[in-house]
Parts: structure tokens; C-alpha cells; sequence
């Protein structure tokens, strides 16, 4: 579990690989906006509610932090004025697991309220921030306590590494190498996550709620598919190349896989059919390129190296996995190998994530 | 604002700071046990409601923060099993400043979870912890959101440094030599900080809910009455000392002042009477030693040094008013020479905090 409760932190190696993630996910949901923006304004002209309760599930500590939650803000304040409503009084719950550190997301809450309130004015609403630990695989928050949940980037992480891949040799996810079992087990561990997850939320939501999920994903219904898993393949590559020279050990490499599932869109259609809780008011897929700073002007050279992006924005993510695994002393090692295989793939192909979008409203 | 900021913590110097700090806490908790439970027994079998949200203000980061909730749940707990009722569901609101360590907090709490879990037994309902980073000198939570409020040791400090202290010279507390200008000054200030606290307070509670707040205060109508004055006096013996010294300056002396107030039971009535929102049930003054190891067994010998117990204590709250204002270089001599005159002085006299007791009902 402790791997885990690492990776929900959506990084955690310190402020350059926050950075770095952090552009990925802005660049994200900037794209989903338009999905969140629609589902906001929903849910408050359904009702014009005096008070608004958002969780924002995986928060992270970094710049977008406050990101998602301004823009939530700002489009009710918008739809309130057409009509000359009151604002609401809004509750803002950030979730993130224990490890998360809220110490540094308290401590700039002043600043980003000063922000809000210069640009929305005075007549804004008061909004109560609180900060909530734990997995967003269980209960969170009291029984019908929330007006809307937003998720972004985290909800692809599973709750434990699932079961009986001890044939999935080689490889850290599911790889077009891996054996039926295993991406059977992935599958699985999937199902019983996501519905977990819909049964807490649908608890936890009133009636009329709404939420927005955007997970790391893929178009086709093949789970072993280049789209979704070749990223972490080419960071097997690495480890492997390590392996054959004898720095890591192969029995090390077989016992690791990375806890995560990137689901299609039907995946999560069907999840949240069966589940039976919320219909589906949107459900879309998108694309952004490994390195989120391509196309972007002003950037140090550093940022311009494509490689150099992706592996700080992966170690992020996969360093704290490593690391338990296995030790400190591989982990510059292999993201710099990973760096070079990484650089040399995005020269030669297109290399994309894709993301799964879905508008859900509790029945 | 920075100073009070870091006070509001109830220390913030380390491990070993708050253990003696939280260690007169824990007594003063203990000491108000009845008071607090027959408060929270009240509320729950009032109604017996299915959720039961509770705010601990001021809540630190350290053993205590846990110990206050635990106990308020027990109590619910027993008063449920009596009459074979389901347990509530338990929402958490633990708020303190943006400083506050909330990261260990939050660390720790699937260890506080385990162990009521073991305590308590299956039965229990869940339990959502938030954290609530800001300034209880103003609305925190939603209007009609809260059951319970708790608040231990953090009341008597006021918003701000009373303004209009100038003549307070050699002094930097009330005392028995400051002009009445300034015994007003701090009055008026607690006055305007306490009546914005009740309001606030008011608007978050429902109706029928209830608080127990506890402050340092005192028992006479004398504001600089040595009860509640003289551990500063001290602190302002060892200053003055090193400004005849030539180590600290003069004006800088002078115009250093502590932002409390230490309110008699009298004073905390009238102003509960004057917002009006509040009904008080329970008002008591009970006294807790100087040293709060005093009469403990099992302690090391350090432990058994009053002088150094109360210096350790006091440092804990004074240290970073003193660090902001006179700078790093001369804390570790003021508090060697501030553990020398108490020491002495607890030798010579009966040495006690006295703490007003209020529990209050909703109106």
C-alpha cells in the first residue's frame, strides 16, 4: 500500500518534477474545460444553491492545485451574475492521500484567495477551504455532502498492485508481451477500484451531483496497446538494458509492475452502467503530446529537449515506485537511459496520451 | 499578523516544546473532562442525530490534537450503546493557522483510526478528518454546518497586537505597572476578537449545538493581576536585565508587546451575554501548576527541574513573537536567565495558570 500512497501524490521528487507534471495535467485540463465548465453550470442553474460543495479528488500540491478550483469558481460567479443571483458560499474539499503535502497548500491559501477576490470582486461568496487525506477509494466525506467532484490524472492509479502477475516477466505494465492472466488481472483490479470508487462517490453525492473524471487512458479496446502502454515499456527498455549489465537483478525486475490502469472509454461507460448510480452525461477522449511543452514559445532550451521533459515529468510519477522497489542507487541511472530510448522515440514517431473524459450526473 | 500567525500554533519549536506545552494541555483537558463530556452528551441524546460534526480550533500538532476528538467520540459512543442506537457518522474539522504542521497530522491518522477502532470496537460509525487551515477570527465553515466546537488554550490569544500600547514601557504583557491606557487597550481588543468569534460561531453551528471553549484567564476583576500576569513579568525581568545590559535595546523593549488577553469568568459572561447568540451552560475557573509534571512519577530528572519545565514551556509560545521581533541571536540567553528567575520564584510561591471554562449552547 505505501507504493501507492506515494503515487496518488500524482509526483512527489520535489518542485522541478511537480513543474514539469503539473504543465502535462494544466495542458489537460485546459483541454477538458469546456466538459467542466458545462457540468458546473449545470449542476448551479439546476438549483441556484446558496451553498457549493467541490472536492477536488487528487489535488496534488502544485500549481494546479488551485487551478481546477478557480476555474469552477469563476463560472459559477459568471452564471450567478447573468441572472443577478446572490453568490453562494462555496466549500472546497482538496483530497489528495496522507503523504500529499498540505502543509504548503495551506500556506499559500491566502494568496490565491487575494487573487479570487481581486478577480471576481467584491461580491464573491466566502469560500471555506479544507484539506481531506485519504484514498478516494473509501469514504471521504459525509452522506450527501457534495454538489461535485472533480478528478484529474489520478483516477487511472489503482488502489494496489493487482494480484498474480508473476508471469508478466520483462515487463512493469501491460505490454504487448504480457500474458492473457495479466492483463486479465489489471482488468479486475480495475473493476473493483472504479466501482468502489462510484459506489463512496454516489454516497457522498446529492441527488442532482456531478462529477468530472478525466483518467489517463486509450482509444482501443486492447488494454496491451501501444497508446496507453508503451510509455512505461520504453522505461522497461531501460531497466531491462540494466539487467543484461547486471546492475539489477532480474528476479527485482520480474516482481515490479506499476499500479495503474489506463481504461477505455466503453471500460468506464460499462463500470459506471453497472455501478448504476450516475448517468453518463459526456463521454470523450483527447490527446496531448508526451512532451506538453511542445508548441509552446518562451522556453529555456531545457524545456525544448522533448526527452528531457518526458523523463522528469515520468519520474515524477514512477521515482517514488522505483525507489521502494528498488533502492536509490539505480534511479538517476535509469532515467537517464530512459531520457536518451524517450528522445529517440519522439524523433521518430508521434507519441501521444490519450485521456478519457467522462461528465457523470448522480440519477 | 506574521507574529500571531506562529502564536496561534501553541508553540511551534519542536518535538520537545510541544511535549511540555502539551503535557499542561493534556492536564487542562483532562481537568475539563466533565464539563466537555456532559456537553456533548447533551447534544447527542437531544436529538441523536445520524452525523455529528465537530471542530477542534486551535488544534496544534501534536499528541493532543488527537486526544480531545478521541474523547468526544467515546462519549457519544457509550451514550449510543446505552440505548442500543446505530452509531453516527463523525465529521472531523481540525483547524489551527496556515502554519500549523497539518502534514503530521495527517500522517498520523490511520494510526488514531486503528486505535479507536480498537477501542471502540466494529460498531463504530466512520470517522472523516479534515484539516481547516485559518484564523477563527472569522467564518470557517458553512453557515449550519457544525454540531460541536471545541477550542483548548488558543482563545487568549487575540487577533492582533492591541494597538495604542506605547506607554507600556519595560513591560510586554499587562502588569501590575502598565497605565490603565493600556489594561483598556488589551480589554477593548479582547472585547472586538472574542464578540467576532461568538458571531462566527454562531452562524456555523446549528441550532441547539454547542461549545466548550477554554482559556488562560484568571479569577479576580484585575486584568494585571499577578495570577495571569506574573509568567510574563518574569519573561520581562530577564529582558530588562539584558537591556541594562546593553544586549537588547530599549525602544526595542518597549515596543514589544504579547498579543493575549487573559479574560476573568466575569468578562467572558458579558461579552456571551452581549453578542446573544450563546445560552451559558457551565462557567468555571479551575488552576493547573506552573509546572505541570509537578506530583507526576516516572519522570527524568529534567523533567523534574520546574524552572526548566515552564522555560521549555513558555518557549514554546514565546519563542517565535521573541524571534520575529528581536532576532534569533539573543533566545537562547533570555530563556537560560527566564529559567533562572522561575526556578526561583516557583521555590518561593504557589505558581498556577488559572483557565476560565465556558460551555456554551446555541440559542
Amino acid at each position: 500500500m505505501e507504493v501507492v500512497q506515494v503515487l496518488h501524490m500524482n509526483g512527489g521528487v520535489g518542485e522541478t518534477s511537480y513543474a514539469n507534471n503539473s504543465f502535462v495535467q494544466q495542458k489537460v485540463i485546459t483541454m477538458t474545460k469546456p466538459i467542466t465548465e458545462d457540468a458546473i453550470t449545470k449542476l448551479y442553474c439546476s438549483t441556484y444553491p446558496e451553498e457549493i460543495a467541490i472536492a477536488d479528488l487528487g489535488c496534488s500540491s502544485g500549481p494546479n492545485t488551485f487551478f481546477v478550483v478557480s476555474e469552477l469558481i469563476k463560472v459559477v460567479d459568471s452564471a450567478r451574475r447573468k441572472i443577478s443571483q446572490k453568490s453562494p458560499e462555496y466549500q472546497v474539499f482538496l483530497n489528495d492521500l496522507p503523504g500529499n503535502d498540505f502543509n504548503t497548500i495551506f500556506r499559500s491559501l491566502s494568496i490565491f484567495r487575494n487573487k479570487l477576490r481581486e478577480q471576481l470582486g467584491p461580491g464573491i461568496g466566502p469560500c471555506f477551504f479544507t484539506g481531506v487525506p485519504g484514498s478516494f477509494y473509501g469514504r471521504l466525506f459525509r452522506k450527501n455532502s457534495l454538489h461535485f467532484v472533480h478528478s484529474s490524472y489520478s483516477l487511472q492509479w489503482l488502489s494496489q498492485v493487482p494480484q498474480g502477475l508473476e508471469s508478466n516477466k520483462g515487463n512493469i505494465y501491460m505490454a504487448s508481451t504480457s500474458p492473457p492472466n495479466v492483463l486479465k488481472a489489471y482488468y479486475e483490479q480495475f473493476q473493483q477500484d472504479f466501482s468502489l470508487f462510484l459506489k463512496c462517490r454516489s454516497e457522498e453525492l446529492v441527488d442532482g451531483g456531478r462529477m468530472v473524471l478525466t483518467f489517463l487512458g486509450r482509444r482501443t479496446d486492447d488494454p496491451s496497446s501501444k497508446e496507453c502502454c508503451y510509455i512505461w515499456e520504453l522505461l522497461a527498455m531501460a531497466l531491462n538494458d540494466m539487467v543484461l549489465e547486471g546492475v539489477i537483478e532480474e528476479e527485482k525486475l520480474n516482481s515490479f509492475n506499476i499500479p495503474q490502469y489506463t481504461p477505455s472509454p466503453a471500460e468506464v461507460k460499462y463500470e459506471v452502467e453497472k455501478e448504476g448510480s450516475f448517468s453518463i452525461d459526456q463521454l470523450e477522449v483527447t490527446e496531448v503530446n508526451w512532451n506538453a511543452y511542445q508548441n509552446e514559445t518562451d522556453l529555456s532550451d531545457a524545456f525544448k529537449d522533448g526527452g528531457y521533459n518526458v523523463a522528469k515529468c515520468m519520474r515524477a510519477v514512477a521515482e517514488p515506485l522505483l525507489f521502494s522497489h528498488f533502492g536509490e542507487a539505480i534511479i538517476d541511472e535509469v532515467f537517464r537511459r530512459y531520457r536518451e530510448i524517450v528522445a529517440d522515440r519522439m524523433s521518430k514517431e508521434k507519441t501521444e496520451f490519450v485521456n478519457v473524459i467522462v461528465s457523470l450526473k448522480k440519477a
